[in-house]
């Protein structure tokens, strides 16, 4: 079995009843240390550590255990610090289904359910519930948004079964949820699910208590409603406020929460239709809403403003509800980025995020898992920096990309001689920026093949009702969002605005996801629009070939298993950047007309 | 139970024996008139009246007794004529899978199959023979030619229920046929499917003898090998003349024949490489073969180059093998013209295709059915004409297609009046050209939204490995297909290459199919290509629009289910022709920047 970053550990570990007695059986595996450990009910998650004394909440131990180990084992003695996480809850969301599929999962079946119902390996979900404590997570959310007829069960008959699980994951300090369907009272014979109605507000009060029974330490609800064909209170004319109010009532007894995802859009929209923008539509549907939320209702909404796009704009509704509990949520599993074939490391991607939002704006953050039933949980080995820094960067948002980059490495792959570790690392902070490069460019987002969304597809979602266009014809390319175009720019705080609103300015990154610019406009570095995509492309080819023989270097290092599908699937990566590179500069070719200054091949 | 075209017959048939009785007892319903039969065993299918008096081979006196019914019906009294069918063998075939679904169907689930065996309601069954012979058709193969794994078992477990399926067509002349698999042989133990091996030879045997034993009069084994990924004898280092040969040995004792498809191209093509061009493949492949195939094997040739795309030229290879025998496939289901929601009349392109083919070049005759367990068979009750009239011109090619359209109408709507059926026939006469000009322009093809094949994706096909490009540029459209360019025009017979080389003489409708075309130049009618794109998909947009007028006139003269259907069809109709006319309109207007003379809008 797979340890990733937990190599050093202890596989033994007996079965054991509270995140104490894990921490302490932890620290007394590594015998060139030796912790003793004191609890402080009051500390909660957090933690100190003094030498070799770790104090702590009756979770706050195991963090804390596994952080003094971590040290340990990357060389640094006599600890002394403080910590606690920036965030009370650290959510990891699966959108796994009962048949044992894995909405946009790349690791291969789910670890949860099968054949309709739970179905797994016992020493699968706790080494996988340990692995998530190590890093810090403390809820998982274990079916999909999308909950599909049979998931409804796991409310029902599949109860007892879903606390059995719940009692894996409980030693290890985290939490079950439940993704659950706004429509559910309706598959109980009640004539309506209408939030308003005093059977429904019954119904859920039942579910609720039914739940809190099985599984005392329940964590809440995640809800997807009125979002891509899923039920909703809109159907019975009330505000998502109404809607998830009436479901935090309904846990409000039992310490539980509703977290209310944002995903909300007209996913039928007409491409025809210029007046809509999506990207605008989260900020005017819950800016009005805020401050009517109940207390124990999280509003999880997305980094960027569209979906999980290779680089987005941070969404503004994360910056500007005031009076709203809000998690922002990512994406482990590369829908958009790569599928966990290609390498994609997602620190940066934390931290430029974190970095936009002010301290105490958020109460929660999620993540969907990247995780499935391959020996390796992951996929792509390196795909668990992922999952690892995500968990890290959760706890503490100002880590930087290359500490936890370092920390994963050193920690996933403990015989890496240094100059191998540092090889590794570059790879994987340059990764994210080498995808960028290779497929949209610019900030443009969607042109990936529809539905599966690997590999180029430039006009894939062009005339699509999903409302993700870049109308490029042969002058111009991208939306003008500015104030003069659709006036997404002005959901933004002024000083944002400023930023993004002025083509000068806008950093390159994002440039034709706010404006439209002529193929021949001059950038700030003097290339024209249409040769720096033709650069980007070519360069984000090379530096894949690049990254290639990186990998080849570090490879025969590696554990057999991970160097035998990390040169596999860079094979492919190396394809797939083939693919993209002559996709996409043929594609602006044949609409601009425009030839390489450099003379390279562009396919006619 | 919807009676299609045999509107006027009786719904009452005993269980009958032979076409004989079945021709007896037809006659026998109609009190109008009185005929009487006469059986001569050496005239086979053909047949001849006069008067009152049918003369007819053990066949021919059924296809007989339908043709001089369908004349009184039609007013038609004292005929005196004489009949045989061009061709002998005129085949149904069905892509039905043992799961219940139809591969490209668009009428409903498998007539014949689900749950993974056979499963039907015998009298439907039993009525569709019937409409079947009616029209002359004399073979059909119940199964998907992608022969998925459960089929297999036809030949195996499930024989003795095909046997009982055959012996429900038996009464009405049909002849069943099965799809097979050429790695059938692995399946049962054998190391190898290699066509030269003996042991494969005497298991190809034995199954032809099981399945004779079962079923004497069946009539032989359709087959896709080395297609889209299905095996073939390529995988051995065998020619398909040795792959189809070897198996027709083994059905030749017994009087069966081997239909062998020659869709055969790369489907895995790189769409940069622009020295394949996919039509010119299965010319290259089998005209080498002429000759080398035993004379119970015919080579079945779709009626293009491609894939039934809404116009294609002939296909080269049909009028050029001399020393093979033969079958023209045509496809009825409308996987590429509109799924039977949209109107889609085919007896123009059967007529312009038998027009084209020397008389006696083909031995055969084939469609894929359009078939399925919806209540008219067919989905959109106008998408009967395309059975009916196939299976009319399959016998006599020479039928023009208002003939056949009049007859059609005449006997599925006997209560129409004259001015109503008037105005049907000539919305199905038009039909074809219509979904042709709002659709892919000027022979474009594959404009389709991508595995689905509804609605249009203009560059959906044109980074894909399918060989299906059109290379629209912002000057200029479609492929150069003639000697200075890929060279598949070479591959006609030399008048026929004048006719498509040179752009002055090419029919419009196939102009992009063989040139490459600026938007600016000028065609033979004074327009600029550009603007003849634009006005062919406003025009076709409005001639929906009238024909939904037309439709409304009609359609309460029609029965009230037959009404709704088609009133409720059209409507889709109307959208997708008008998404394809803006979708098609901006994607060239993106590209050109050409504005249309008349000033209509088309999208940014």
């Amino acid at each position: 079995m797979h340890k990733l970053w937990l190599q050093s550990f202890s596989n033994e570990m007996p079965l054991l009843n509270s995140p104490e007695e894990v921490a302490r059986w932890e620290l007394s595996q590594f015998h060139d240390a030796s912790f003793s450990v004191c609890l402080r009910p009051e500390m909660g998650d957090g933690f100190e550590i003094d030498g070799d004394i770790i104090t702590g909440g009756p979770t706050g131990v195991l963090y804390g255990a596994y952080t003094a180990l971590f040290s340990s084992l990357t060389g640094k003695k006599h600890l002394k610090m403080r910590s606690e996480p920036a965030y009370r809850l650290r959510m990891l969301d699966f959108w796994d289904n009962l048949d044992g599929s894995v909405e946009r999962g790349y690791a291969g079946r789910s670890l949860f359910f099968d054949h309709g119902g739970l179905h797994y390996d016992p020493q699968r979900i706790r080494f996988l519930a340990r692995l998530l404590a190590s890093c810090g997570i403390n809820a998982v959310c274990i079916n999909n948004v999308n909950v599909l007829f049979e998931a409804q069960r796991l409310m029902e008959d599949l109860l007892p079964d879903v606390a059995e699980l719940a009692g894996l994951f409980r030693p290890f300090g985290i939490r079950l949820m439940l993704s659950c369907d706004f429509a559910l009272p309706i598959r109980h014979g009640l004539p309506t699910a209408d939030p308003l109605d005093q059977t429904v507000q019954d119904f859920w009060r039942s579910i609720a208590e039914k739940i809190w029974n099985a599984i005392p330490d329940f964590a809440g609800f995640v809800v997807k409603a009125d979002s891509e064909h899923r039920p909703g209170p809109f159907t019975y004319g009330r505000s998502h406020a109404e809607g998830a109010n009436m479901l935090g009532d309904a846990v409000e007894p039992f310490g539980g929460v509703v977290v209310w995802r944002a995903f909300v859009y007209n996913c039928q929209q007409d491409w025809r239709d210029t007046t809509t923008d999506r990207p605008k539509a989260a900020y005017e549907h819950y800016m009005p809403l805020d401050g009517a939320f109940h207390d124990n209702v999280l509003l999880q909404i997305k980094n960027g403003p569209f979906d999980f796009q290779v680089r987005e704009p941070i969404s503004p509704l994360l910056l500007s509800l005031r009076k709203t509990h809000l998690a922002l949520e990512f994406q482990l599993t590369q829908e958009y980025t790569g599928h966990q074939i290609d390498i994609y490391s997602m620190p940066g991607l934390f931290s430029e995020t974190f970095a936009q939002i002010p301290r105490g704006q958020l109460s929660a953050v999620a993540a969907v898992a990247n995780i499935g039933r391959d020996d390796n949980y992951v996929g792509h080995p390196f795909a668990a920096l992922n999952l690892f820094a995500y968990g890290c960067m959760a706890w503490q948002p100002d880590l930087s990309p290359r500490q936890v980059t370092e920390l994963w490495c050193h920690l996933t792959y403990p015989s890496l001689s240094a100059s191998c570790e540092e090889k590794l690392v570059q790879l994987l902070m340059d990764s994210r920026e080498i995808y960028e490069k290779y497929t949209a460019p610019l900030g443009l987002c969607w042109m990936v093949n529809p539905g599966f969304h690997y590999g180029p597809s430039p006009d894939g979602y062009e005339y699509q009702s999903w409302g993700t266009y870049h109308k490029a014809d042969r002058n111009a390319v991208g939306i003008d969002r500015t104030a003069q175009g659709t006036g997404y720019v002005l959901q933004y705080p002024p000083e944002i605005q400023k930023r993004y609103a002025d083509p000068a300015v806008c950093p390159d990154h994002l440039l034709l996801f706010f404006h439209r610019v002529p193929y021949q406009a001059v950038m700030s570095d003097g290339r024209t629009l249409i040769q720096r995509i033709y650069d980007d492309h070519f360069e984000g080819c090379e530096a894949v070939d690049a990254m290639s023989q990186t990998l080849c270097q570090i490879a025969p290092s590696l554990p057999e298993d991970d160097s035998r599908v990390c040169l596999d699937r860079m094979e492919k990566q190396k394809l797939n950047a083939r693919e993209w590179r002559d996709v996409v500069n043929t594609f602006f070719h044949r609409l601009s007309g425009a030839d390489d200054a450099k003379g390279r091949k562009i396919y006619d």
